[in-house]
């Protein structure tokens, strides 16, 4: 009855046709927590923003809001909320008026708890569509609902609530949606077992944030425009910052758990982040290519390290928490409250480019936006004085989706105008005044193309409508959640214990937060302030004077850092010698973890390095195919020789993989290697050989006992390693005592016993290979750091 | 008598001591042109300053005026421009007026015409030495003469007026130093008839500018700060700028003989670079270290090419020249007078950092600068509104020696406040105060120290003293002048007939000259305006539509240049194919002389190709070492591979060198190709061969009449070629017509016989190996020069 007497008033109010001719079925919403925050604030202004769009559709709708509390009162508390229902703006009054009360009148309170509550509410949608006489098109779910409470309510809803044959069933899932790899999966694999990929819908609101969900059709209108500069050759950076002025307080146990990164980078952030980096499918109004693309570009992220994030919580975090979580006095959270992230894809397109995600509480203001900086290649010849900045080429060029608050305070997309004029839709976005006494990023706003939406929209109207429509794409799937999740799981588990920078909050901060790139890394610009507790290491400086030699030979001790930093330029040094007095520099190198540091090293900081006149040898190599990444000529590729410049014919890794076989006794390959530096090689003796020392005290692949390489005049073994892959190739001790200098570099509290050891015996090779290391006329030099020497 | 009584004035102004203890011996300068232009403006004051400056040394001086002007109105002339020379501000009005005094009574003025001339001068010189009973120290001969001039006055001085063994001999030149590299070598060979190296001293008046001068002191004294960011990864261009108001009105005569290249950019803006750009020696104050490293640096810098440059002319400037040449109405001069060139250096520390010259007259403003902008890696989380931005990590960064005039208009050192503080040297330097109204480079004076010198010097004053002082690196050597013009020379013959944009003049140009950097080159951003007439070359357009096919197969014609510009984007676009769908490139490249620009090309102007998934092939190797110059993978190396990244892994040279020994048949080098061709490309398909054609229709090593590769399935090949080294390994055509795409590249007059004949013989491959190529299933596309296509 009820739903007839709403039908009619439709027909009145709207220009809605014969009922019977255009009725497009029937749809059931139902919002579970339907009392809750969510719901207050968003989700049933987004259903009632739904039902006046949608009202003239030919759809019919019940609304049916759900929550455990009893009939009476729930019932109550629902309607104080619907009737405080705004109506748009653009919206005629009478006409609102007149579909609220309607909308109040299809909508119901139902309590559900029990099995049996679902099976009743299932029955009570079955007999209204009966005595209506009217088919059903679908069921819509939205879970706004604490997660523990998922499971249940999808067993409940699989097995009472399912719609008949049909009719599709949409179920709407609020996040978080897990904190990490692990536990995202788990949940994903139970909501499987319920329901169909294709019948839930994931809710990122940032997808529904208009200029968001713009990022994919701006690149796709603009095309001409954007096909030759969006990529690395032109980007200069992309920041994607969402800044809020907010605390955590009264959500701290919520957030205590999540902090920062789960909270906002790892979906919101992360979202945008895809929409600007993924490949543009030839249609992006295609759910499922939009969404292949979207997976592509997660899969070419470089995977985060510890250094790719710098991490901050606010002062008042601390006392909050004790406060809301009853946690004793002292207690150390290290939950971030503001995070900055360096990420870079590996794609052809953006290999390089810097992509920072920030994010914070206690911020100095609230704003959102994701800013496409533009590399300036121009020179201006007119001087600054003369030039007309807005179309000046030497003016920034940036692209900008301002996602809302800050100065602006409403969604806009910017185009610098040296850019493009951009296309925009004409139906949805218009230019905006520009206001032009305010600066935006750096320039003035009348030196931008600015639109904005013509309707500002809810996100959570936009995905509601989109839930309708059954548009996937503004949702997160499960592969999309989980690849996001692999994406951020190593940096937040190498992060959990790390102490975050506490800052003040609000404009306070000043420069606190500022932070920048430093090889590929991103460090806080401002160092620690000295004020607040730095629970650094103390530099024990002394103990250089303590020992100064080792094994009767010098020894070069300090930290990790600053002894690799030592050798590299002690390496230096003896290459410009060598290349001075002969003209050229051979210079042998171990494989191992502890050179790649080295090497890292070698090519980022020493650009006087004459590589140009060096020769690249290879110490010890496993025998596996040079571009297996096992291999030590890999490695010594990937961390230099891939950034530096030597020479091809300068190169020489062993032969290891002759006649496409590894290390096969009669293809020679030792004697080959023992020609080729017998050919090359001054007298066989190497300028530097550089060398590691195991925990076994082997060095190069000169394992104890080993038949080979320990004794004898051969130049180049082959020897078999206690630990996979078995079979090495070796330079000898014969060879390796041959050289002008011998450096051996050992880095590691796990080598402290080892080095301990070996400080005290004397020449047994066949014992501790490494003993036997003692240039005939060459020198000797130790380059232990202190977590080595002195454990 | 004169120099007597002038020596008892200087006892009593100065503080001399003892006149025969401390006489440092006596210095004889000789000023060739002394009534001319630059002598009037600049030498005598000079010459003066030094004497003040020096004349409590314990040298005494006279100082010789010399013209051809007769003895008496010479004299008259000079004293004319004597009696005007200037005190300088900081000097005491007395004691200037009292030197001044003796500096006109130590001068004389010579006629300097004939052999006898100098003899006299000789002697006058000689006698006044033994009258006053002092030493010679040196003499010093400044030519400021047009350089027709030169090697007459230069012998005579080498035959009648060198002075006595144990004195010096400074003879300094004036520019012009030749107009390209081969005047200048014959120039330079000239003097090295009558002077050695040591003995001259070339001027270029940029050296004594004190904000030049400095830069080396600056990086020398800043080390510290500079030592990490003086490189490729932070710095993000430098621009170094002299711009005039003037144009070149009165002196066309000169102007049009040189442009503003040879003018400015290739002295004084190249000697301004090589400060910014050469290695610091340990010891900035030893002249021949310092030489050195410029020369290293000369070495670095990559080759220009024609689009390395933009090229302006105002538009006065052509009435000029016919009216001051006489030139008849119509005449078209293709002078430059603006030009902005973009430099490379390959070298570690610069590679990939923009260099950007730009130097015109008739421009908006005077004003002369080198600007180092710095990369801003920081990212601020403080709102732009509550920055400080003198100090944020955000603002731009950048150090700028600001030469003079413009904005400032005083010499001035300008470094960021977010940099570091600079140490200055406090004698010389002293902090400015900055008038905060100001902005330069687009920031806020006040967010830079700034430092200007205590004493602004005239350059040439700085010079003379330099000359005095034998400081021989403020001076351009030959081998410096001449690493400049065969740098500038290629460029320089590339452009001689282009015709330059033309430009009002003033503030007029507007952005009509701005250019900007696109993809290695430089262009202008604003389009060629259509009022403007532009005299290009015609392209015979026309010629591509005659013939689009050859040997039934696409035909791509062009002027050579051109044509390798396409072919280069052709295989970049086959590249970019290719990685798009298989994830790799396999490409297969022919040896010889066309290739290498191809090569240049690819490797400069390409960035975006994909290099780190290509791998290259050789099509065809000769039987020697890969290291010896012959080698087509050597000269592959050096054109293409040392320049990009391509993986050493991807790089596959053909084994012609195996067990040291070359070419021998039981080595099995042709199967060992062919096994590696097998195991990477699939189905031994390449993606791309590149081939080309010899004068006998040989294509790779495949030779008329050869007993293999040109029938059979053989894919790897030992062929004999008629010419030397008569071995040779190649891709059979049975392996080249597998392939996707093959492209055959035929360039020059030379190969216009074989052209013509090959377009008409059927297959004919033991007669024409080359009529032998038709991939079976892939595309061929033939590139033929104009030159080669239609003789």
């Amino acid at each position: 009855k009820m739903l007839g007497r709403v039908l009619c008033t439709v027909l009145f109010v709207g220009a809605l046709p014969s009922l019977a001719e255009l009725s497009q079925g029937h749809i059931s919403v139902v919002l579970l927590g339907a009392t809750g925050d969510l719901a207050k604030k968003y989700l049933w202004q987004g259903l009632f923003q739904l039902y006046m769009d949608q009202v003239s559709s030919g759809h019919s709708f019940t609304f049916h809001g759900a929550a455990l509390t009893a009939q009476e009162p729930g019932q109550r508390l629902m309607f104080d909320v619907l009737k405080k229902l705004a109506c748009p703006p653009d919206e005629s009054p009478n006409r609102c008026a007149v579909l609220k009360d309607q909308f109040l009148k299809l909508s119901q309170y139902h309590q559900l708890k029990t099995a049996e509550n679902y099976t009743a509410l299932n029955r009570e949608i079955q007999t209204l569509l009966h005595q209506e006489g009217l088919q059903e098109a679908g069921r819509i779910f939205y879970f706004s609902v604490p997660p523990f409470a998922y499971t249940e309510i999808a067993r409940h809803i699989n097995s009472s609530c399912r719609p008949p044959a049909g009719a599709w069933l949409r179920v709407v899932l609020e996040k978080p949606f897990g904190h990490d790899l692990q536990s995202a999966q788990q949940l994903a694999a139970e909501l499987m077992t319920f329901f169909r990929e294709e019948e839930m819908y994931r809710v990122d609101h940032y997808l529904g944030k208009q200029a968001v969900a713009h990022i994919l059709p701006f690149r796709d209108q603009n095309r001409q425009f954007l096909d030759p500069i969006w990529n690395r050759h032109h980007v200069e950076r992309v920041e994607i910052v969402l800044k809020e002025t907010v605390d955590a307080k009264g959500r701290t146990s919520f957030y205590e758990q999540y902090g920062v990164i789960r909270d906002v980078l790892q979906n919101h952030l992360t979202e945008a982040l895809m929409f600007l980096t993924m490949e543009l499918p030839a249609n992006v109004s295609r759910a499922e290519e939009v969404l292949q693309c979207k997976l592509q570009a997660f899969q070419s992220l470089q995977r985060l390290e510890k250094s790719s994030a710098v991490l901050g919580q606010y002062q008042a975090y601390a006392s909050q928490v004790q406060e809301e979580l009853q946690k004793p006095q002292g207690y150390v959270s290290t939950t971030p409250t503001f995070a900055g992230v360096l990420i870079h894809s590996d794609s052809l397109r953006w290999e390089g480019v810097p992509f920072l995600l920030a994010s914070g509480k206690a911020l100095d203001e609230r704003v959102g936006y994701v800013r496409v900086l533009f590399k300036n290649r121009a020179f201006c010849t007119q001087s600054e004085a003369l030039r007309d900045t807005g179309h000046s080429q030497c003016a920034a060029k940036q692209i900008i989706f301002y996602i809302g608050h800050g100065a602006l305070s409403t969604p806009a997309v910017l185009v610098s105008r040296n850019l493009f004029k951009p296309v925009m839709p004409k139906g949805s976005w218009r230019e905006a005044a520009t206001r032009s006494e305010l600066r935006l990023f750096g320039q003035a706003l009348s030196d931008y193309y600015m639109y904005s939406p013509i309707k500002e929209r809810e996100a959570y109207s936009v995905l509601i409508s989109n839930i309708y429509h059954g548009r996937k794409d503004f949702f997160i799937t499960t592969e999309n959640l989980l690849a996001s999740w692999a994406f951020w799981t190593p940096l937040l588990d190498s992060i959990s214990h790390q102490p975050p920078r506490l800052y003040p909050g609000g404009v306070e901060n000043q420069h606190l937060l500022d932070f920048e790139m430093v090889s590929g890394a991103v460090a806080f610009t401002v160092a620690e302030p000295a004020e607040l507790p730095n629970p650094g290491k103390q530099m024990p400086s002394d103990y250089k004077t303590i020992q100064s030699t080792f094994r009767q030979s010098p020894l070069v001790s300090a930290w990790a850092e600053d002894l690799i930093s030592q050798l590299a330029s002690d390496i230096e040094q003896a290459a410009s010698r060598a290349v001075a007095q002969r003209g050229q520099f051979h210079l042998a190198l171990s494989g191992g973890s502890s050179p790649a540091v080295l090497f890292q090293r070698l090519a980022r900081q020493h650009y006087a390095f004459p590589w140009k006149h060096t020769h690249v040898w290879l110490v010890d190599e496993r025998c596996v195919p040079l571009t297996d990444a096992e291999s030590n000529f890999f490695s010594l590729h990937k961390h230099l020789l891939q950034s530096v410049r030597v020479p091809f014919f300068n190169v020489h890794p062993m032969p290891v993989h002759l006649n496409r076989r590894l290390c096969v006794e009669e293809d020679g390959g030792t004697e080959l290697y023992a020609k080729e530096i017998a050919a090359l090689v001054a007298n066989t003796s190497f300028d530097l050989v550089l060398l590691g020392m195991g925990t076994d005290g082997h060095t190069a692949s000169l394992f104890p006992q080993s038949d080979s390489g320990l004794e004898g005049a051969q130049t180049v073994v082959l020897t078999e390693s206690p630990v996979k892959p078995h079979q090495r190739m070796s330079f000898s001790l014969a060879l390796i005592n041959r050289a002008r200098q011998v450096f051996v570099l050992v880095l590691g509290k796990g080598k402290h016993d080892i080095t301990s050891l070996v400080s005290r015996v004397g020449t047994q090779p066949r014992k501790w290979p490494i003993s036997g290391v003692s240039p005939s006329s060459g020198q000797l030099v130790w380059y232990v750091d202190y977590e080595a020497l002195l454990g």
